[in-house]
């Protein structure tokens, strides 16, 4: 058992400080050298039960926490500067998971270039939780997931399904693509796939539709989907096939963007440069198998009921 | 029971865009307009069976989220701008205590200028717990903890203890007397007292300590402490005087500051005119009573173990 303001003491040093931190942690709030650009702001809880299990090691824990949240500015085209963790451990937590999950958010956040700069460390009767806010700065636009207009190539920048199986905890954020796709002007619609291919594409549909007043849709290409090797090995026990897998899984955190350039995108990999399917304009996605039969998909994924 | 989707499209309605929010509610992240001074980032989270009881409203469950933050941001001198709002509920919790909880967050950022422009909401199998994250900027300079010297006045902003009674769920957040504090000369050490007037002068010594290399301790004066009247109505049921009370229950939300001028402080009210002690060279926290006895304090307080 250790003091809260002993442990946080220690949690200044552990972290470090760098020029664009004028108050550390430590005192009431953090004060940070703003940017001259826009910031961007995004906070992802990581709940042990829900988004990990009892038996995830500690390391892996902190740095889903904060890999989340950079998975989420790099859909915005961001890239980090700070982050503020809140965390709740249960009474009795082991020095060394704590140690262990602090030392999973330092690597991830020395990973991808960004510093803790304060949050709290309290108790709760429930189980460990960690929520880390984001904040970063966009170096150009920002991408936003309302943006799709009908005629669109869907891409995403990476194989699914399967994450499950390991990948959840420790994936690439797509923060490099994220940069390069707000450089090109082909680029649409962008959003991270966290709960899943179909359920993301449906909200990325709903949201373009409200914002260009129509009802859009999108026909997906059974044998363009990239099937990641995990989803295979699930496929093998599972009820569901390697496709559904890959169309509903989700924590897959790679990139789902449209496209409307004449030429496919280049620069993020052979799979990001083949289109998985087309944004429409009759509501509702479709799927369509290599005997060219087209069908409705019911939009499944991961979702909270509230 | 509704879905996680239509909920948070709701959400965007329900706290509303201004002219600062480039990308609001519903996207990966928010994006915001930075200002050209310093950020300010805090985060404190509520757990219900923590800091405050499942008896609780939810209302007042969402406003204590919110107003534990903007008292961080007051005692750094920082007004608040956007909040990140991140809940986790328990499944089944009903649609009436989340619309509360919501109701209560977006009438404490309104009641202090401030707006809901993200996060998160999500399932957990321990109690509801809602993190919310706050950005503000600095009109002036930033009020540090660490900036004490010996020879100080010991102020606070209001009556202290008994909080317990109800005021730890309603209090105003010091935005304006950290304002008035930030444009002082005389102003030293700011933070706010969130664990007992006792330990939080104890880390704001010890971090002053730190920073002049010297150690620090504070001489109170018994007399002088202002004592709230609910420490008075916990003191004639429990084993502890009012004034132990006063120093030590916590959760009073004050400022509690150090000051250097010939004259006391004005424009902050009766009870922060009058110092209640001193700092002094000698480390530890002394008592001095009526009849002039000096007795050595124990800094106690609320503290979470680790």
């Amino acid at each position: 058992v250790v003091g809260e303001r002993r442990f946080t003491a220690g949690l200044a040093r552990f972290f470090g400080t760098d020029a664009t931190v004028l108050v550390g942690i430590g005192d009431d709030a953090a004060v940070v050298r703003a940017p001259r650009r826009p910031i961007v702001l995004t906070c992802d809880p990581v709940v042990v039960g829900v988004h990990c299990t009892a038996a995830t090691p500690a390391r892996a824990v902190g740095a889903k926490a904060v890999l989340r949240n950079l998975s989420d500015l790099a859909a915005m085209g961001a890239l980090p500067d700070w982050l503020l963790v809140a965390v709740l451990l249960p009474q009795g937590t082991p020095a060394a998971w704590r140690r262990g999950l602090f030392a999973g958010i330092r690597a991830a956040s020395r990973r991808h270039g960004c510093r803790v700069v304060g949050g709290d460390v309290g108790v709760t009767p429930g189980p460990a939780n960690v929520v880390v806010t984001a904040v970063g700065h966009l170096p150009g636009r920002a991408l936003r997931r309302d943006a799709a207009v009908v005629g669109d190539a869907i891409h995403v920048t990476g194989a699914l399904g399967g994450s499950i199986l390991g990948r959840h905890l420790r994936f690439q954020p797509r923060l490099a693509e994220g940069q390069h796709l707000a450089a090109q002007r082909a680029t649409g619609a962008v959003m991270d796939i966290s709960d899943g291919l179909l359920l993301d594409l449906a909200t990325m549909l709903a949201a373009s539709s409200t914002r260009a007043g129509v009802r859009l849709g999108a026909e997906l290409d059974a044998a363009a989907i990239p099937i990641h090797p995990a989803a295979r090995g699930l496929a093998t026990t599972s009820r569901r096939t390697a496709l559904q897998h890959a169309m509903a899984d989700g924590e897959d955190y790679e990139l789902l963007f449209t496209w409307r350039g004449r030429r496919p995108p280049t620069g993020l990999g052979a799979v990001a440069r083949r289109p998985i399917g087309r944004v429409v304009a009759t509501p509702g996605l479709w799927l369509r198998d290599a005997e060219g039969h087209r069908r409705r998909l019911r939009p499944e994924g991961y979702e909270h009921d509230l």
